[in-house]
């Protein structure tokens, strides 16, 4: 019998799942499982569907996505790729390295869109609850059908979890806020820069979301900037509207003071104090517990849930690698469900799990953070008929990155590298990124690029990056308080 | 047996709901129930608890309230006095008819602390799923239990359902929204006026959020404000920051177009669009489906479900009435529970519940409305030990309230009116309600407040107002933006 299958979530991660069946089918697999998706967004991309939205959605679910407007990737687009679908292919020419977030998605979905897997997934369908039963070895899965305004239940051999980790905001609270008069929000409630032109902006949190934040708020007018961290400052090369100050204790007023005794006067208060794992949804022995780290316990080959394999996880760790990365996760946990696959047992899985997690704690800089999650990559990739990509040459692309951003902060994103499923090196942004205010796919693409270098396979990664884009790279000139477009 | 009891949510309907059999047991009743009262929030008193949070809180569970600060009640304290309970015996002498939040919490909270309620309550505890057995006639309810971090589930023989219904905001789509370069927000996220001090608001809606609000952000030094209706103004005598336009059609940058044609360019949008009865934790042969309405289908006096009167609901109608209605509910309810009175089959009950819809749908006036619900309350208070209240009475001063409020939006909260339980006539605010701006209980109670008229029981309302007060009622004069304290 085919077993039956539930994906929870049609974002990156649920979308490669479905490709992996579906790339098993063109391979020639005739006993294609019976596959159900649920979405409770009206339309798949997870968290790259922007959405005005705060809070509680249409029907009252938690609002999935944390993007906002102008956001832009903050790695290089080489270091995502599908590697069985360029970015040159799918736009039909080179592009930058750094496309904003409609572009991205775009790329995203235009893979998937040339699948035919969109009639596996039920949308504005949002998971209830989860169960297992021992007798009859089946999920049961019970999800709200907005559409139809209905519970609905139904059996499962596998369940897939793929609903991702970043929707959930960690909220500290800090005495004060409750009398604070202006805004205060998460990360995951940012929408709009403009909101905060000329005004005095303090963010809670050192890590992706407040640097992000921070530099699209001054992009878009804001006129100062104040990161406060708990452990250590990021140390860019801040231009002078930025800086950075020890945790938050408390807040008087419109006045904020720190650990270190000094306080500054600010109008509005972002939390980017990070995301939960959260799974409402599921009994306590099927919820997988863990921070975000990259090597979370409890998932074998971070996939395969420990206590029932038959659960499996998809994307739940910390990533450098993404999109990719849960390609190969999607393809391995696919040859498993389809018994191409066996795991060993409980014991030497734990074995794995303890042998990996030594590795991680010993991990000490970004460098070697990012050649682990290369190893666990490698180590997935090369279990599936996944295509070949170069996932150790993707990593020296992020060790540069990190370079990159740690020389020029405001102007990182002027850089270009080069892909490694086509060797092409990307060709500049048409203007330095501080100065493109309007982040539309249309006005992006409107663009011819310059014809980009070719690099040569085989020389050193260091040497591939365009020296034009390179140095086009500028100090980012202190911005006035007016909106600039 | 005595019967187990779960209570889910303590608000105001939930704490009438523990209060109910507090009051038989002082009343000699020696088999007091097993309950269990479960709230997701670190405290008592439901949606009156004020949090700077908006979408999820601390746990990751939607934020129940909707308060903002600064919010002063909009009804007469006079129109929510508990039969067995005046505002005079908790505050030790007269206060005026419209207190500020906290203060009304302080007597919410004043008459639950008195009694010893709070050891049912599972605090930080959300309720995840509830389901009723033929074979056991019980329900199983499982809880979220984020103290300990694990789910629970427990079996009981009635559950009460009091988790509100202005929690879950009705968010409707606009086009342009995702592209509008300033803040969207729905009601239920708005927290702090002072973020909107010299702004252009644009507020959909024309019940009490968007009156309210609007009010509000005027107030504390917004520039304009201007409400959008579906189907007809508020038409009050609004100051000439204000004004109302039909429904907005779409948005295009910052400029809003409406159905007559009409634009206007705004710099943040609230969406005061209203609520809905919403429970995901109920399968779909428990959940009530209603609108906000005086007399909601499906539940037998307001109260029992009818597919299964042991699952009741507390304060699911439209309200003018509040805090002694939910009483009126909790002691019916209670008396069911208790066995002390037998409800009648499904179709008498059926025939009850077709002759108050049948009067509802002719209701035609606030007026008409307020009398349906003081005769529906009525109608309960009758058949318990709940202390007398003199329902109609306070019907007469909610009538006199909507004639005040037509009269002068911007001050009505400068009147007075009569307690029901003491006669006293409420002193009037220390200064007109524009002109203070803070709100804090500490403020609000260090007034002396001038020794009050009492009014003589039986003397027609209408005489029973202070002249004193409805005197200092005048025009708002027209604020400037700057932020006034």
């Amino acid at each position: 019998m085919t077993p039956k299958i539930a994906i929870l979530g049609a974002g990156p991660s649920g979308l490669a799942q479905l490709r992996a069946f579906e790339a098993a089918r063109k391979a020639g697999l005739e006993q294609i499982p019976d596959i159900v998706c649920y979405e409770k967004q009206p339309d798949w991309g997870g968290m790259w569907n922007y959405t005005w939205r705060t809070g509680l959605d249409e029907h009252g679910e938690p609002v999935h996505g944390s993007m906002y407007r102008y956001l832009w990737s903050n790695g290089p687009k080489e270091c995502l790729e599908f590697a069985d679908y360029s970015f040159e292919e799918h736009f039909g020419r080179p592009i930058p390295s750094y496309p904003p977030r409609a572009v991205l998605l775009d790329y995203i979905m235009g893979r998937v869109e040339k699948s035919d897997v969109r009639k596996y997934i039920r949308f504005n369908t949002a998971v209830r609850w989860v169960e297992w039963s021992d007798e009859t070895q089946k999920f049961t899965v019970t999800v709200m059908n907005h559409d139809r305004g209905a519970l609905e239940s139904d059996e499962f051999d596998h369940v897939v979890v793929a609903t991702g980790h970043f929707s959930t905001p960690q909220v500290p609270h800090f005495d004060g806020l409750d009398r604070f008069p202006g805004r205060v929000l998460h990360a995951h409630d940012f929408r709009d820069a403009r909101e905060f032109t000329g005004k005095r902006l303090l963010l809670v949190g050192s890590s992706y979301s407040a640097e992000d934040i921070g530099t699209q708020c001054i992009k878009y007018g804001a006129e100062q900037v104040t990161f406060s961290y708990r452990s250590a400052p990021m140390g860019h090369h801040w231009p002078e509207q930025f800086s950075e100050v020890p945790l938050l204790t408390h807040v008087d007023g419109k006045v904020a003071h720190f650990r270190d005794g000094s306080t500054r006067v600010v109008d509005a208060i972002v939390l980017c104090t990070g995301y939960k794992h959260h799974y409402p949804f599921l009994p306590d022995e099927l919820a997988l517990r863990t921070d975000n780290r990259l090597y979370p316990r409890d998932i074998y080959k971070g996939i395969f849930f420990q206590r029932n394999p038959k659960l499996m996880y998809l994307g739940a760790q910390d990533q450098y690698f993404t999109f990719n990365m849960f390609d190969a996760q999607a393809w391995y946990a696919r040859d498993f469900m389809l018994g191409r696959v066996d795991l060993p047992d409980f014991d030497t899985r734990e074995q794995d799990i303890d042998h990996w997690r030594a590795r991680e704690e010993k991990l000490s800089s970004p460098v070697e953070e990012i050649d682990f999650q290369a190893a666990y990559i490698r180590d997935l990739v090369d279990r599936t008929d996944y295509p070949e990509f170069h996932v150790e040459r993707q990593g020296e692309v992020f060790k540069q990155w990190k370079q990159d951003k740690k020389r020029d902060i405001m102007g990182y994103r002027n850089n270009s590298y080069p892909s490694t499923l086509t060797g092409t090196v990307a060709p500049p942004l048409p203007a330095p990124w501080m100065e493109i205010l309007d982040d539309s796919p249309e006005s992006f693409l409107r663009h011819d690029f310059t014809a980009p270098e070719v690099s040569t396979v085989g020389r050193t990664l260091d040497r591939q990056y365009t020296p034009a884009a390179r140095r086009s790279t500028r100090p980012a000139a202190p911005r006035t308080a007016s909106v600039k477009a």
